[in-house]
């Protein structure tokens, strides 16, 4: 049996230790934290069946090493283990960037890069910590893996099939289609969201506003509860998409704005059926 | 006893039959629908126990007489059922928008508007339809009372007894504060979301993106499957108050471009972190 290695162990972290275990993929799982509490959560939770207050300790003995942090100290970890890693163990990370984070991983692996397999859960959760953890967290979730020049076939062989013993979907893209898509689907949303609620939280009446605010606002600004360490490092790390993103939302709205003042109900209706129609379609995968 | 007649019987109008029958406080319902096909399940779901194809049927024997229809069809169906209405009635509607719809009970209702008591109901649900009213829609959520010069004192009284017997929190604010707040809290997101979608959908690789969307997608545009009609006729009929808050949310977003495009860290973890904090110090009543 193998054991697994999770730096950075919350919610991501956290639930790849129990989901992989509970597959019968691990048997063991070291944790490392650079937060203490949410360490020793982590073992009190049972998520970790050792914990280590020092990184390398956790990594020498380990043949799967998951790297669950901020995009923007994956370089830092990847360095600070190289020298430590096992010959025969599989890296990965869960980062929600792939060009910097797979920069980072050459940076900082090495010659050990041709042990890097990277995969991307599209699966989270707002409320960052271990205790939020689930075993079930990827079931029918989509895993996403993608293969760059110097990444070992075989490895990535092998990630897709753990993540889909864990329950999970795999799919393949490059790199840099994953970055582009998750600008838009993902990233976007984030930033509208706490955009919006910063908006109004600095505003005279924000307590009024805010306490009034329904399912909608509560469902539309859930991502805004997100850590914003984490949201900001991916901001900095998917700049060139996240920013062509950002300037195409804010073209649309201006359109959306033109509407609206000069009561174009036509336009205005067309807008939102073709919105609404395409968002009824889609079917979301797990719970 | 009481009788009521819901004028649009879709998920509010039907929710509210459903709610205030259990509470005891009509126990027959009418119900009207342009919709012939939604008005016959309202009767083979049991919301209503008697539809009627024509408007002014459902209306002389009613006690209580619901008006839930898109706000800009408000001023038609004042107009229709006025001359209908028994004497002891009372009229009520629950728009998402305050201003125009009080204008329009003004000149629909003409002198029978001092039986008019309106209130806000702060749910709902992005998929309409009378297969998704409930019971318990309004459990312990926020209605707002919006009194203006020539309602009775005594039916707005009333009003509110109702609600708070039905399982809801009333709560009473001027029209105008309640078009500026749900103008920002409620219309803006309906608004961003259906255009991000709209925006998603007419790129080339649209399908690729929106089938890699999660659960952050899912939560952020779910208010995107809402009524296209209805929308539209609340950006008309609040035009000012929406126009106003989308100015300042494109403002926002101008600033958030900028940050990014400049990568300020700092500024971005600052606008991201109170935004979290802000949102995780809300509560929402209700399921």
């Amino acid at each position: 049996m193998r054991k697994m290695a999770v730096v950075g162990c919350g919610l991501i972290g956290g639930s790849m230790a129990l989901s992989w275990k509970k597959a019968g993929i691990v048997n063991h799982v070291m944790a490392y934290d650079l937060d203490k509490v949410n360490l020793k959560k982590a073992k009190a939770l049972c998520v970790a069946d050792e914990i280590f207050e020092e990184l390398p300790g956790a990594i020498g003995d380990a043949d799967i090493v998951v790297v669950s942090v901020p995009v923007l100290s994956m370089l830092s970890v990847f360095s600070e283990i190289a020298p430590f890693l096992k010959k025969n163990a599989i890296i990965t990370d869960v980062g929600s960037t792939r060009l910097s984070v797979i920069q980072a991983a050459k940076e900082g692996l090495g010659d050990k890069f041709s042990q890097y397999a990277p995969a991307h859960p599209i699966a989270g959760g707002e409320l960052p910590g271990v205790q939020y953890a689930s075993s079930d967290l990827f079931d029918k979730k989509v895993v996403i893996l993608t293969p760059a020049k110097g990444m070992e076939p075989k490895h990535l062989a092998q990630m897709k099939a753990w993540w889909e013993a864990a329950g999970a979907r795999v799919m393949e893209m490059s790199p840099q289609e994953h970055d582009e898509i998750f600008a838009c689907v993902s990233h976007l949303p984030h930033i509208l969201a706490y955009a919006l609620v910063d908006m109004i939280a600095q505003e005279e009446n924000a307590h009024a506003k805010l306490t009034m605010a329904g399912a909608g606002f509560r469902d539309f600004t859930r991502i805004a509860s997100s850590s914003p360490i984490m949201w900001r490092d991916i901001c900095l790390a998917n700049k060139e998409a996240i920013s062509n993103q950002l300037k195409l939302y804010r073209k649309k709205l201006d359109r959306v704005q033109e509407l609206i003042d000069i009561s174009d109900g036509k336009l205005i209706e067309a807008c939102f059926e073709n919105a609404m129609k395409n968002r009824r379609g889609l079917v979301f995968p797990g719970k």
